[in-house]
């Protein structure tokens, strides 16, 4: 194992050696023009103002492909592509709570993405708090008959956002486990960081034979006010939500390139989602993902001579409530092979603080001098590998495209992310503009290279 | 003057001597147990809790009332008063607004307090943005006939919450400024230091001889997105407020007393307001103040020797819309010379910096303990004079009474403040208690003191 791997190191040093004199150097100057570039901060912000909220299915969402070709043609972008799936959807309608004893009082919620609807007059029940998730899963089958259940776990705050996964759970899988205890709906503190009224939403799903119960976030001040009062004595709440659904909805994957100089054929693919939750205007998430990475990739095609390999940016079309990974990898089972590498950018516009490659890459010679050109803007090479590249490139890697990963600042993103304050105001220009740098030197870096990370995993 | 200010001061100065021999030492040491006591804490928890959000006129006002008196029941204050008085009272019903074109976009609102309804259906109109009160206040008369005139000055952050009168004044006089030029609505940027949707209300008042056209506040990302979307073209909003009003509603001045030991007709008049706006719970606006002095007064009560002087805490009952300080004064006026000195707590829960007494007292010999004893929760004695007692006060004030005033740090203040985010997570216990000690201290030691503030007043 050693042995080859050495053997093959030293036969991608040799081969290095035909490119340009030094594509660090290419790099470095891209990262340079990057930090003040505009067009990152364009994207974002004409996306964000022009479309609004563009959850799949809506008008929106339609005018959000139309820009998205525009942006791509605009900013020359070739070989543009508008791939087309069908998937299901859900649009929310009105929504409503209130504390309707030991005094009225007027709660801030939000609908978790594809709850059922409540019945029209809406559901008032008696609440039961519990303060982790796990204490809901423990509470005996029947013991919540007839009751509104309210899980008030916290979400705890991270850099790399690793409470987002523990406290999601909840979201997730709450209203069908209160549900199997009796319970007539759910509402959860909301996963977020925040102290904002504001909830936040987000998918949920429902287990099969269980009964559907509607599930919606309270904001986390409700949800600590719910907290005391019921440690007072009863409380009694009354939810109302409104939703419907549509079987099949037109969806778009759309792609553009800068076209590789010597191995077109060779793809990297990485970009963001285009779609976006009803609420806020999706500037963290993930409009900033789509600048980010259509910046980066701009201003590598701005270069007097594309990289060798070709780079393709695409806007996905159903992060949200999933559905664009797997219409992407259908699309393009066929060109797999060819993939050299996929990553996403979708966790805001927070600085990028590391760079996470495929198994053995930080230490392959071509990329030898990118922890200098990273350096400056404090990014690292991470010695661990990527083990995912964002959601919409689940596909790509389950069928074996290695992935990369450019780990963000997420210290204020669950304070925003899926919440009314997803908005253009958060995000900060120059902390946009660092992230176009470091995905601009390290796509330069891969792109311009012959590294077949595929073969790196096969040597490890 | 300067004769008779120094014969003065040496005649303070022998009296003081007659007064327990370190009252500076029962203030340090009132500090010390404040730092720690619950009693704050409690307060602002229980009133927020249990009553939640208290307009004037509303079932949680009478709900307030009642808490008042056994809050202080229970802390152990006497002479507990509930004073009645009326005046009109404004209650929101119904309100949305939400861009028409380019193309549709729920704005996140907030009728301005007092504000005259929309018709039923609502008023569709153009908008014109001006990014200053001061773009809109050189409109020409006319200009903006059929119009909805937006005004989306932001308001400046400042530890003193200097900001707030500067940008007020588009709220208090914008409607009518802009009913002049022939607009049928305005909306104002939220007079806000939040990045928040969540919108900030407050009173407003309409000009005589002009008409009254509807008021509301933009959640500042709203704000930002019309000026945004102004600047690509012409933009149109729909804008629907309810409201009711009544000409006469009954409220309450409620307060409790720790008596003074020997010259108990002498009285400092503390407190807070028990109104708040009708979205939050009021927690830093203003349980925090009400939790604050009368957590400050029950120390004191709870000392084994009452200091010399009366010690009264009003929970006023209408400072938002106004009212509560012109009824204290007319039911006290015949008190108002044994009305020692006068000041409210009314700023949130920030930590107090400074301590401003009225004019000459800060070198009055029987306060020369104080600076020592405030020193070490960090907060200085001002050699400038207290100007405002706060706006409960400002009847007494009027009528010739000294006031004091602890000045907070409010550089967060105006990211809560009138909204739906003031709620309980937003007071931090710690800060809360500082404000505790400091009310303790500075109020030990001036209600076991002879000063005469009116004298040093005069013999300037």
């Amino acid at each position: 194992m050693r042995i080859s791997l050495l053997a093959l190191a030293a036969s991608l040093a040799l081969s290095s050696a035909a490119f340009a004199a030094d594509p660090a150097a290419t790099a470095a100057a891209l990262r340079e023009k990057a930090l003040t570039d505009p067009t990152a901060w364009t994207v974002v912000e004409d996306l964000t103002t022009t479309v609004g909220p563009r959850p799949v299915g809506s008008p929106a969402m339609t005018r959000a492909k139309d820009w998205a070709v525009k942006t791509f043609t605009d900013l020359g972008f070739t070989d543009i592509k508008v791939e087309e799936f069908s998937k299901p959807s859900w649009t929310r309608g009105a929504e409503s709570a209130s504390i309707v004893g030991p005094y009225p009082f007027k709660l801030s919620i939000i609908g978790l993405g594809e709850t059922v609807p409540t019945p029209a007059k809406g559901i008032e029940a008696e609440i039961v708090v519990f303060k982790t998730y796990a204490a809901l899963l423990a509470a005996p089958v029947g013991s919540l008959t007839g009751k509104i259940a309210v899980v008030t776990q916290p979400m705890v705050r991270a850099q790399d956002g690793a409470g987002y996964g523990v406290a999601g759970v909840m979201r997730r899988n709450g209203a069908s486990e209160a549900a199997k205890r009796g319970a007539v709906a759910l509402l959860i503190r909301s996963i977020s960081t925040s102290d904002s009224r504001l909830a936040h939403t987000g998918i949920m799903r429902y287990a099969a034979d269980v009964p559907k119960i509607p599930a919606a976030a309270l904001g986390v001040p409700d949800a600590e006010l719910l907290e005391r009062l019921a440690a007072r004595g009863p409380v009694r709440v009354k939810l109302s939500l409104a939703s419907t659904t549509s079987a099949k909805t037109v969806a778009w994957n759309i792609s553009g390139e800068i076209k590789g100089s010597a191995k077109p054929e060779e793809v990297i693919v990485i970009g963001g989602h285009l779609d976006s939750w009803d609420v806020g205007t999706g500037a963290v998430d993930d409009a900033s993902g789509i600048a980010i990475t259509t910046a980066a990739a701009k201003l590598i095609g701005d270069l007097p001579t594309h990289p060798r390999r070709t780079l393709r940016v695409v806007m996905w079309g159903s992060e949200e409530s999933g559905g664009s990974s797997e219409a992407y990898l259908a699309a393009h089972k066929d060109e797999v092979p060819n993939i050299v590498l996929a990553g996403e950018s979708d966790f805001g516009a927070g600085r990028v603080y590391s760079v996470m490659l495929p198994q053995g890459a930080a230490a392959a010679p071509q990329l030898k001098g990118l922890a200098d050109v990273m350096t400056p803007i404090s990014v690292l090479i991470s010695r661990d590998p990527a083990r995912s590249g964002g959601a919409d490139t689940e596909g790509l890697q389950q069928a074996g495209v290695p992935v990369l990963s450019l780990r963000q600042d997420g210290t204020r993103y669950f304070d925003l992310h899926h919440s009314e304050d997803d908005t253009l105001d958060k995000v900060v220009p120059a902390e946009l503009n660092q992230n176009v740098a470091a995905w601009a030197a390290v796509l330069y870096m891969i792109a311009d290279s012959d590294i077949d990370f595929r073969a790196l995993k096969d040597a490890k």
